[in-house]
């Protein structure tokens, strides 16, 4: 008899975006007329980059042709991708990561969660609170938490609060952790994390033999020249760290699909008899046996991201959602409006305001703004008194969305 | 400290087809100006239809524009694209299979599994042997196996022998097994099932509550009427059966990436008191969490499949690769060898003559006839003796092949 997989059962309903959408379509069916704003999830508005398209356009037509058609590339990606990303966003900022420690993909929503299948079932897990969801929920998918507690939380995991009174950078915790998430720029709350502090964490992992997720999903957004970029940028974080980076946000590949994984080629984790055992080489096994790479036009489309062209055109669109992100964060503080972010991320976290829920402060917006965001409570218990809106939409769309906000 | 996932150390070395790059680079290495033709990985070929072409441009195209730009698109797919499979594939064929009960994907390898993800750990699974890897594999790493024997299988798994003597259908198990992976057209023996024999694993799965996970990635290549293209053609299928499916080998697109997986939406499992779970919800909660959807582009190169022209076109491919199949399984028996498949399916199974192994076999035909096919042995213990060839490639390149393997 088939038995399922129960730690499913633990999950709370809903992951946090199908809910919002849940209750956008409930109120459109019933206001036909309203012209919803959507400043909810972080996804990005803007065309593909011209270099992009034509890159993809030439691809597009190799694989109609018989010199040209490509079938299965490389599990890994191929070489040639590889390569501009090590050179571009490694060796250029004085890290060490060779083509090989990268690992292309189809989204780093993907590679966050699939890293737990090389990981033991026992580790102790921390992730920041609020946080990124599918962190949690993939572990509670894969067995590595307890129950759903009363209070939203699961069993298990060790919760890392980041708010207003530690500036949003998570504590070191007192007890040993051993598999740490930690996203900077930070996705909700748009904070972002010095080279010292991020050092702490650095030696913090390589003393207790922990394992650092670093997602850098949004670093394209760092504008402040003593912001890292990666994690590799601090001193042994190869000894100790896993990065997670995308082109969704960078490039607006959102709807295309094409992110990378960097795993060191030494970094290691431990069998239960303490002896070393190589990351990297699990990594390729899992991506070479339940993986069959990335597109090949997609992967000529974010080569060309590398193009002198292409950074341009990212730079381009960097700027705006970031002018947009200016002017929300303005407006809203004009308005009376406690706001975090916005300054090197792409995100606003804002402080509800009359000490309504996040979820309250979701509602009203709809209803009286039609703007859509995400309440901070879909992030984590310490999330609730928060709301997320993103600077991913037209600027038209921004300034109207702005307007109605502070005409409430 | 950082544990691994000690499962993976149960594998053994170099997965197939890597371990078959690595010797052919080994011997392209010495002799330097061989023309080895490959007739190993089951990889198309020919480009890709012009339909898929023409409108992956135009979605392309629209990428590049404020108004058509897509974002992230349905975890699940497109709605028109689910519609249009579920039209084609199953309504026209007497099979209720509804648009909502079709995930598209970015690919069958990674389907198959990552479904392991929403079933329990304890379930009993049984594989044909010989069997393709990655359902193996993908066990062994989730700890669903024991540790692997001397012989080569993994312990805890039931083998159910595939071979002339049973006509390459494996025998109804006499104990219960919960989970059972079927593949029809077979990779890698090229054998089909009829409706009369899948009739009697659906009624052995209904009646032990078991669960098929039934590959039908070569269904396109059947040419005889009688032969089910899906286990749903079979009555009450639905109550026991998920599909997999993938537009890699009908429309080449195995450099694009695009698969889907037919979940009946009542299909459920137990949990561990026995109380119905559903599945279906299950594997939506999975790719909503851990997936982010197919690339836009790639969605509309898969919906004009079903269009009259990529109709027409994919058919062309089918019978080009199928008439390779048919001039290769010609030769080869001329040249004195016991053949197999070939007819419904794109492999052909050799049987090893002269008691060599499948692997000594391997290296005898790359040396002598400079043609790489597979080992049956890289697909289990009972494809010992048996040797893989793909009718994937050009008709120049199949008639060479054959000329030089013949002339031996």
């Amino acid at each position: 008899m088939v038995q399922v997989n129960e730690n499913y059962l633990k999950l709370k309903s809903g992951y946090l975006f199908p809910e919002i959408a849940k209750r956008v379509k409930t109120y459109s069916q019933s206001n036909v007329n309203a012209e919803i704003i959507k400043l909810g999830i972080g996804d990005v508005t803007e065309p593909l980059p011209k270099a992009c398209i034509d890159a993809m356009n030439q691809a597009l037509k190799e694989m109609g042709t018989n010199e040209g058609f490509k079938g299965y590339g490389p599990e890994q990606g191929y070489f040639w991708l590889r390569e501009k990303i090590s050179e571009n966003e490694f060796v250029s900022r004085g890290c060490e990561i060779t083509p090989d420690e990268i690992f292309v993909s189809d989204g780093s929503k993907c590679d966050s969660s699939n890293i737990l299948d090389i990981l033991g079932n026992d580790n102790l897990i921390a992730v920041t609170d609020p946080v990124y969801p599918v962190y949690v929920d993939s572990n509670v998918m894969t067995g590595r938490t307890g129950e759903s507690l009363q209070n939203g939380t699961y069993g298990g995991l060790t919760y890392l609060p980041i708010n207003e009174k530690n500036n949003f950078l998570p504590e070191i915790p007192e007890n040993k952790v051993d598999i740490l998430y930690l996203c900077f720029p930070n996705n909700p709350t748009g904070a972002t994390i010095s080279k010292k502090e991020l050092r702490k964490w650095v030696e913090y992992a390589n003393k207790n033999n922990s394992l650092i997720l670093f997602d850098a999903a949004y670093e394209a957004f760092i504008q402040d020249n003593d912001i890292p970029h990666s994690i590799y940028e601090i001193e042994d974080a190869k000894n100790c760290s896993i990065e997670f980076r995308s082109f969704s946000k960078n490039a607006g590949f959102t709807g295309v699909r094409c992110a990378y994984t960097v795993i060191p080629r030494n970094l290691s984790g431990l069998n239960s008899k303490s002896e070393k055992v190589n990351l990297w080489a699990l990594w390729n096994r899992r991506q070479s046996t339940k993986f069959n790479g990335v597109n090949y036009i997609v992967q000529r489309g974010a080569e060309a991201v590398y193009s002198s062209e292409g950074k341009k055109e990212v730079k381009g669109l960097i700027d705006f959602y970031m002018e947009n992100a200016k002017i929300m964060k303005n407006k809203l503080q004009t308005a009376g409006l406690k706001v975090y972010g916005g300054d090197n991320a792409p995100y606003i976290w804002i402080k509800v305001p009359d000490q309504m829920t996040s979820w309250d402060f979701f509602d009203y917006l709809l209803e009286k703004a039609k703007v859509v965001g995400t309440p901070g409570s879909g992030f984590g218990l310490a999330g609730e008194g928060y709301f997320r809106l993103s600077a991913f939409n037209t600027r038209s769309k921004v300034i109207e969305a702005m307007e109605r906000i502070t005409n409430i």
